[in-house]
């Protein structure tokens, strides 16, 4: 049997409720779950809000309390099959007496997998793959590092027209716009992990912090984290506390090789590592094949000298360039009197296979 | 008396027939005329064809006959005083006995000027400054050269997204795409002369020609001109005639001085010099000041190293930066499968000032 039309219909305020602005989730997923019941009309909804808090469907299966006996579970996920920091979901479906669940995508990540099998065995009837590539890209950054085994890198770089991204004496405040720098702390507060070079933290001793237009910090802040071999002089605003938030650490990763400092993040749950340079470091990710994504900021104007955007990459001939795929290219007008229109394109490298789901069991 | 509303349309009408496509103008102005009779109806329209050719208003005095007595003409400029390669059309309004002369920019060529003065000497009224803007956009290039005594500088370049025009071993075939290459011979052929460095002759070896789509040169081209104290080897192909193109000159500029190259070709009446660098010799012009307008391509791809596209300008920090106005930010689709889209910036130097007319006297 395939998905009802009430189902479908579940199924896309489902993933509206996954995409709650606002949410702070990181590691996990954005889920999302409507209980339906046999007439098509909603029991409850629910939502995932980030560790520690109840998944979706536990999310949902309280509100609906009793209600939720006979009941159709349209969630974004497959539900999980281990206890984690809460019970298996597979399991609370079936005592809640759900009688049928229809999920979006297959869980890629091999210890929450198995909802399926659990839920099949306990005989609830399970429907796969409904809206499963609006699903996918709800939680492209997450699934891509959780079948990985690595964060997803997104590399920023903000140059100039002639290919600066800061004068010979170093300074770059400001090569990009207002526009380009309130997007950025808005690409920034998608991440959960800012990563720069020991170089970057030398020269333009940066903050490192997410921004609202106001110049105010995020009351939730990505981790900081610098990597390079030299030591950190103390003093630098990386390593500070962020006025107006509680959590915000800083970690050194002493490596120069973009896969350890990649696993070491790993293993401490990062999925998306937002690379801000220098050049030298972004060199270095882009010759190991470890940038995933390209948010590149051109500003219009020439400095003719300084530093290049990127460093040299080992290309010799114009055959060889590093030719990503551009998936989008917007002008950014100015939001400040005076100033001129940037350009952001986003790439992504030709190489990168796109995931794909294991198909239905 | 200003003005009336049939002047007007009728005025728009001749900014229409002044802009029409494909006719080789150089060394004059664009210029489009119509006879309007008492009643506001047209007697007759005209408009210049290029150097040689009749003027607009001989042209639509020659369609109109005996009926332009009595009319008023509605002419785009200034009607010309002189006795150049044709005769002043002042004298011929007044003797096909044109009652009223309506006209939108005066003329900035102090050999051409004197038009309005000899028709009201005459007793013809006349009327200025009608669509006067409309009319300096037309011919803004032309009114700069004009008035500044030397050619309108637009400098082309194409870009990385990294800020390099060549690979490291030199080749640059090609840093932007079909789409870019296009517009590039589009812009080629509103100029009347198309200026690189030896440097460029050396690496490159250009043809230097304004293509259609289909690759073929057409019948009209700029002057190719090659700037450097170097000779230039016989057998490069900016020295060899153009398949199909009777007249397609090349001239060699043994100097490194900006200014006296533009001395020179304006003394050939050169009024648009289309500047493709390379680098050392776009460094030069934006140093000494004379480049009036940049498009510079932007492609959405990698180099890491290799030629930046312009040399060092002696800016050492940010707020230094050059940074023109731009005008225009145009994202150029591919034309052609698998191609990636380029950004297309245009602008011009902050502080060149916009020419403005001498007021109606
Ligand atoms: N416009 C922009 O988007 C932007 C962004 C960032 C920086 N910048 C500019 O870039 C300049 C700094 O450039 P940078 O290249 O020195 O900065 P960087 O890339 O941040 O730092 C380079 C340093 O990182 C360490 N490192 C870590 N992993 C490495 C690896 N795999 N290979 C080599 N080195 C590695 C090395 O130091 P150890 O000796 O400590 O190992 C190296 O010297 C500044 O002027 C800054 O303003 C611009
Ligand atoms: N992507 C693009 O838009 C684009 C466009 C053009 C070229 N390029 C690339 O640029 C590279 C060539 O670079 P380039 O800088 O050698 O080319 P260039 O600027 O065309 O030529 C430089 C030469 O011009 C002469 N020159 C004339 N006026 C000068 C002045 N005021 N100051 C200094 N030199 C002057 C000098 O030679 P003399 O000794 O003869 O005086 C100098 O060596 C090639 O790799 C080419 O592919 C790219």
């Amino acid at each position: 049997m395939s998905s009802t039309g009430h189902e479908q219909h579940a199924m896309r305020r489902a993933l509206e409720l996954a995409a709650t602005p606002g949410v702070p989730l990181h590691p996990n997923p954005r889920v999302g779950c409507v209980l339906l019941a046999p007439d098509g009309t909603v029991v409850a909804e629910g939502h995932h809000r980030g560790a520690g808090t109840p998944h979706a469907e536990a999310d949902a299966l309280a509100r609906a309390g009793g209600a939720a006996r006979g009941s159709t579970a349209v969630v974004t996920l497959e539900p999980c099959d281990h206890t984690g920091r809460t019970g298996p979901c597979s399991r609370a479906l079936v005592e809640a007496g759900v009688r049928r669940v229809v999920l979006a995508q297959r869980d890629p990540n091999p210890l929450a997998a198995g909802g399926v099998a659990t839920l099949r065995a306990a005989g609830v009837e399970v429907e796969t793959g409904l809206l499963e590539a609006e699903a996918r890209e709800l939680n492209r950054v997450w699934s891509f590092a959780v079948e990985r085994g690595r964060p997803f890198v997104t590399w920023k770089l903000a140059t100039t027209i002639d290919g600066r991204s800061a004068a010979a004496d170093g300074t770059s405040r400001w090569v990009s716009g207002t526009a380009s720098r309130r997007d950025t702390h808005r690409l920034r507060a998608l991440a959960d992990t800012m990563l720069v070079g020991t170089g970057t933290v030398a020269v333009d001793d940066p903050l490192l912090t997410v921004r609202d237009a106001e110049d105010r910090p995020l009351p939730r802040q990505p981790l900081r984290v610098v990597m390079g071999e030299r030591d950190l002089d103390p003093r630098r605003r990386v390593l500070q506390p962020v006025e107006g938030v509680l959590d915000a650490p800083t970690l050194h990763l002493r490596t120069r090789d973009p896969r350890e400092a990649l696993a070491a993040l790993a293993a401490r749950e990062r999925r998306h590592v937002f690379l801000e340079g220098g050049p030298t470091l972004a060199a270095a990710f882009l010759a190991a094949g470890l940038v995933d994504e390209v948010v590149a900021y051109v500003a219009p104007f020439f400095l003719g000298a300084g530093h290049a955007a990127v460093a040299d990459l080992g290309i010799r001939t114009i055959s060889d360039a590093w030719r990503p795929q551009v998936t989008d290219v917007t002008v950014l007008e100015p939001v400040v009197a005076g100033e001129q229109p940037d350009v952001r394109f986003t790439l992504v490298p030709h190489a990168q296979p796109i995931p794909t789901t294991r198909g239905d069991a």
